[in-house]
């Protein structure tokens, strides 16, 4: 069989599958935001009815994959695939809150990219004729992320000008073999990327390797410059990753600024929400992506998108043996025509 | 397009990939097991000439990965995609061991079942027309295991009569579009199964009930019985696990005995290697398959052969939390004939 294959790393899908369902729960913080309205369900609960961080994220998580199944017009059984991964140990996020779904489930484990892993996996699993309905879904929570790689919450240390804010929030996306659009098109699956950076407290730099080099590697392969997308987003590199991605470019004589922004940076208020460098966590590139990228793509204000999921593939065992952190990026291109 | 799926978590390939190469590598206790001689790189020394147990564990993976690339006569640049994944903490283990083989990377969390996990996903990206050819790798280290799940090694403590051994082990499995057998003809997706097992130290029973669940499951889906294998593994069951299988199946008439076995029992000799209910780990079923069960297969020795990676999908956290273990099992099918 000739493969579907273009370039190096994309692929183009064949038919390309529809999103026909998206959905995000947040926290209150990321309620106040610039893009608050756009999301399906904010709690002003911080535990969203829970007793630990941990089972709060995965109440949260449960929230937004329900809420797009409704949304899809799916029930649980229509379901072939769930995609499925977080940032806790063992990313039991979203072990524990899909375990009693009953649907074949791949865990994933992408870091902050793994919304744009899961809907590559999960727009292939469709194209290529071996289901009808998948989902990728993830979600990360401020004080699970923060106990668990950083400090007690009750510590409450100074953040470094360079840190980002883990972002409290889920978002999943249902895809299907029919339907109308938005439609995945293409993706660009990311390599590990590491530019020696070992700042655990300087993500952004981290990963900006990453998606500068999947950037690349999808305009290459698809013979395309930047202007052909109306927008690109990488997912969480923040204020300083997104200068360091602008930059890589411009030495190429590539200007992407015009196209280019980044979920972390959209989805807090600088001035007055004082997150630092920005959003960052599994839940911040699919929130955005699952409502105000996704909403406004079906409203019509974008009609080509490449969203580019960015991790950072480390851990505190890692950087307390003092290497540096790999970074990796997943690109997919999501458009309103097949 | 019609969907290659048969009954409801059953996917058949419409060209079956082969696995054109597989390789294993070990620490000493495995060597010293009743399958020693069958694995290709056995290293005396825990550490694998690096200085910490989590860069050993990577180092070890690299090993039998790059063995398998030689045994498949492939370059690192032919490879299209790598399925990766492992029981540390955001998966570090395989994001530090492959960081620079610049290869796209699908990272997974299956804990005990990523080889199958893998293995399913890198079979479907070859026969969906995305890649000429996969790797499917997964590794786990007795020494970074013990001292992330359960106490410092130097700790010394006693173990259950229901634990089970961590394997040292790693094994990469190469998969592509042509060659000769054995062939991924069969891959049937688990669903995340929760018993109700609270007991971290009795994994077995935990991952029993996927275990039946998915076998059962595949049985029903293409109409065949256990006797249609000419053998059926479960990845790290060990004794307790593998005993309440058989077990279930006998409550439905069935009797699965004449050709199940577990890689966990397999791994260990029980009498004189005191690892009470068996082996575990992600290495555990990963080494077994990728050298004595697919060299017993190019040997004749089976001809069809059902692989089924088991996996507890908790941490620590949700242990200590009170929450019971879920547990996952994907199947897939390996055969020497297309």
């Amino acid at each position: 069989m000739k493969t579907k294959r273009t370039g190096r790393r994309t692929v183009c899908l064949a038919e390309p599958p529809a999103i026909i369902g998206s959905a995000s729960a947040v926290g209150q913080k990321e309620g106040d935001g610039p893009l608050g309205t756009s999301f399906d369900i904010v709690s002003e609960d911080a535990y969203f009815g829970e007793r630990t961080w941990e089972k709060a994220e995965s109440a949260m998580q449960r929230l937004a994959f329900f809420k797009a199944l409704e949304k899809a017009k799916l029930t649980l059984s229509q379901l072939d695939y769930l995609f499925a991964g977080d940032l806790l140990n063992q990313c039991t996020a979203s072990t524990f809150a899909l375990r009693d779904a009953g649907v074949p489930y791949f865990g994933l484990f992408g870091a902050c990219s793994t919304m744009a892993e899961g809907l590559g996996l999960a727009a292939m699993m469709i194209d290529g004729g071996y289901a009808d309905f998948t989902c990728a879904l993830t979600s990360s929570h401020f004080c699970s992320a923060e106990r668990q790689f950083r400090l007690p919450l009750e510590y409450g240390g100074q953040r470094a000008p360079t840190a980002q804010w883990t972002a409290t929030a889920a978002g999943a996306a249902i895809l299907a073999a029919e339907g109308g659009g938005p439609y995945v098109t293409a993706v660009t699956t990311g390599r590990i990327r590491d530019g020696g950076i070992t700042d655990a407290g300087n993500m952004g730099a981290a990963m900006a390797q990453a998606a500068y080099d999947t950037l690349r590697c999808h305009f290459e392969d698809l013979r395309l410059t930047p202007g052909d997308y109306d927008l690109i987003v990488t997912g969480d590199l923040g204020r300083i990753g997104r200068s360091i991605v602008l930059d890589f470019f411009r030495r190429d004589g590539v200007e992407l600024a015009p196209v280019y922004d980044d979920c972390g940076v959209l989805l807090f208020d600088q001035g007055r929400q004082d997150v630092h460098a920005g959003g960052s966590g599994c839940g911040c590139s699919a929130a955005v992506l699952c409502s105000w990228l996704l909403d406004g793509m079906r409203a019509g204000r974008w009609k080509k998108l490449l969203f580019c999921g960015t991790g950072a593939l480390m851990s505190p065992t890692t950087s307390g043996q003092g290497e540096s952190i790999p970074g990796i990026c997943h690109a997919v291109a999501i458009s309103n025509t097949r």
